[in-house]
């Protein structure tokens, strides 16, 4: 199967796109149209790299709006937590489904997920069109006879199954909080011997902050790195609490590191993500949503303007990172943290590619701009088009099996918020 | 001419709203159809009042991604005020057209702006059904000779024309840097005169704070009020940078803020607002986009999210400014800081209503919060209808003209930007 992409503007230039199997073969001007499966017209459109959130718990759709404005403590023991007792595999289905279809239509065609019932969340993805990294979630509260039986039932036979190769695994130790360092270089050993990645929270809040350093007698960083489990397959949610010592010890084990400013700011984790100094030591920073639980959307578009200007509001810089920095985190650094062929539009990469409507008001006047207009001036709702590993999976918005989607989701929310 | 509104979710509860002229004449349910002119179903959709842009530079759009990521005066001085020399009638009423395009498609019916050629303004936001405030704006470089020039060139005449009643004026002193005090002096008085509102910029940023110690001997708001301008007309673009005893003073003269978000963020002017303090002294806060040429849409449900989140996040505390409370801000506030019987959806107010899609992925599942929906995971672009004076002038996402519009646009931008 073929799919080229005539007259679109990439980088503010007019080229075509060719996709041959699932990878972009050719990025140039007049390739032929002869023999060509499917045939986009660009000439009202720019292209972007597909999107990837680095960090979100899928199925938590169900969760959006529910429980807003409360401190994080209230939240989670009234609202979340309760409920989520009453998750079936339905349920986590739906909501995956939910959260695929916001993604297909805001540009993210990758998603590093982090959920129960990783199963379902799997399956649901792979019949969305898009691509998932799905986890073996870990909790053990600390407890070396519960960590011991968390082990136990964790098999590289549940990756199994017949999933199409968007669909990925990774192991989560949920956080320092719940998981015993114990199970940390257990899952870093497991994740060694299955070449997948680690996924986990660390570093959110100031009191995580301080009860590490009461509990463990060091911070969250030196802590994970006392355990020796700072590799380079470690993808660490939020990362917000932390000083120049700790960046260096992420930056001297190459860990990736997800921001996500909607959820930072919403539970009032905080905002002074340390973008310059992580960057400047190298560190490949990604971008997530979080769940809809706590951002209350998966729409990266807008994750990208928060965070963009966010840096420049807390340091009093209008120069801090610029909006096609931006995109390159939302992009090419989410796919090397997830270790990924994509992230880039050029000959070899995985076609990933979402297309814009440019005869739009975020887009207009043209200026060659298309780069700052994506990032502060449109949302997710300006795509139009959205091309996943070779495949057409959106056109003018319009998503296969949406309506469904939307009216499952509405009778199954009953069954699941309860209280 | 009548429109009924039937069976909409209002505050989560389904209604009909009748409007009849330009006025919301029932809320209630089982309202009869016949003889309605305009019947629309609002089963999937949810109801709420148009929103107001209190502080705006309408025609900027056409500075939409260009010279962005820029140091402030670098910016004003290599790219927007050279660029302003070669505004015309046609720019200013095309971009302002554009503007009020983007505006009705993200469900605001009134904007209150300040620029240059205020008549063709007018005139735009007149043809496009929308309502807006428009200045006589003032600037003298702080020189007695220019202030008199300037004075004298100002006249009520200037309002006469064949406008409709939602075409208002102000009068508009820029900036304490480039007004002098006795032009802030005059325009109160002409403003008392001819019972408009006075719209300037105060309290931006950490450099007008310290060049207004350093050349009037105290901080921008105690400047004003030294002059005895801070009078419950006057509206305040800004205030970021003051004191608790500033905010006593526009407490105490019932002065109006307006509070843009992403443009204090994007320029770097800021980000601690300090929405709390002055809301519990019973300061009327408003919100605004400011011109596209910093913010870089005129998106006000974008702007919600916005404020929301940055007060959570900069004070660490998540029940600040919850969902309800925003839209309050961005409807019923504004409305009162410019003086317009709009802002409420009940008996007796202004028809200026926008209704969303509920049928989308934003307010799924729905959960009673369908204002927490609308701040945290919508955007603008889930406006599907818009109502002002009671008109409809969008319905499923299309008004009248926007082909157009968007090509002059994209013509004329040429004519403007020259370096």
């Amino acid at each position: 199967m073929s799919i080229l992409i005539k007259n679109v503007l990439l980088n503010d230039q007019r080229t075509d796109i060719l996709i041959e199997g699932n990878k972009i073969t050719s990025v140039s001007n007049n390739i032929k149209t002869e023999g060509i499966d499917t045939i986009i017209d660009g000439s009202n459109k720019a292209a972007f790299p597909g999107l990837v959130n680095g960090h979100t718990h899928a199925a938590m759709t169900f969760f959006r709006g529910y429980g807003d404005d409360l401190p994080l403590e209230e939240w989670l023991n009234t609202k979340i937590w309760p409920n989520e007792r009453n998750l079936t595999d339905e349920i986590v289905y739906w909501g995956t489904k939910l959260a695929c279809l916001e993604m297909i239509k805001t540009g993210t065609t990758t998603f590093n997920d982090m959920y129960f019932r990783f199963k379902e969340s799997a399956r649901a993805t792979d019949e969305m069109g898009i691509r998932g990294v799905f986890p073996q979630l870990m909790f053990d509260g600390l407890d070396p006879v519960q960590a011991k039986k968390v082990q136990s039932r964790i098999s590289a036979k549940d990756f199994e199954g017949n999933y199409s190769s968007r669909i990925m695994f990774s192991i989560a130790p949920h956080a320092i909080y719940t998981v015993s360092g114990g199970s940390y270089k257990w899952a870093m050993d497991f994740a060694k011997e299955h070449n997948i990645i680690v996924h986990t929270h660390l570093a959110e809040t100031q009191i995580e902050h301080q009860n590490a350093v009461k509990n463990f007698g060091m911070s969250p960083v030196r802590y994970l790195n006392s355990l020796g489990v700072l590799r380079p397959n470690l993808v660490i949610a939020h990362c917000l609490w932390l000083d120049k010592d700790e960046i260096q010890m992420l930056a001297d084990n190459d860990v990736k590191v997800i921001h996500n400013p909607n959820s930072n700011l919403k539970l009032a984790s905080g905002h002074k993500f340390l973008y310059n100094e992580m960057n400047d030591k190298g560190i490949c920073i990604g971008l997530g949503t979080d769940g809809c639980s706590s951002s209350n959307n998966l729409d990266m578009i807008e994750a990208m303007k928060m965070m963009s200007l966010l840096q420049k509001g807390w340091r009093l810089d209008p120069t801090a990172l610029p909006a096609e920095e931006t995109i390159k985190v939302a992009t090419e650094n989410g796919a090397k943290a997830l270790n990924i062929n994509s992230g880039k539009i050029e000959v070899g990469k995985l076609a990933d590619i979402f297309l814009v409507n440019i005869n739009t008001p975020a887009f207009t006047p043209f200026n060659n701009n298309t780069a700052s207009n994506l990032v502060y001036a449109a949302n997710g709702n300006n795509v139009d088009t959205v091309i996943c590993d070779g495949k057409v999976i959106m056109e003018n918005r319009k998503v296969c099996g949406e309506e469904e989607i939307l009216q499952k989701a509405n009778e199954l929310v009953e069954k699941l918020i309860k209280q």
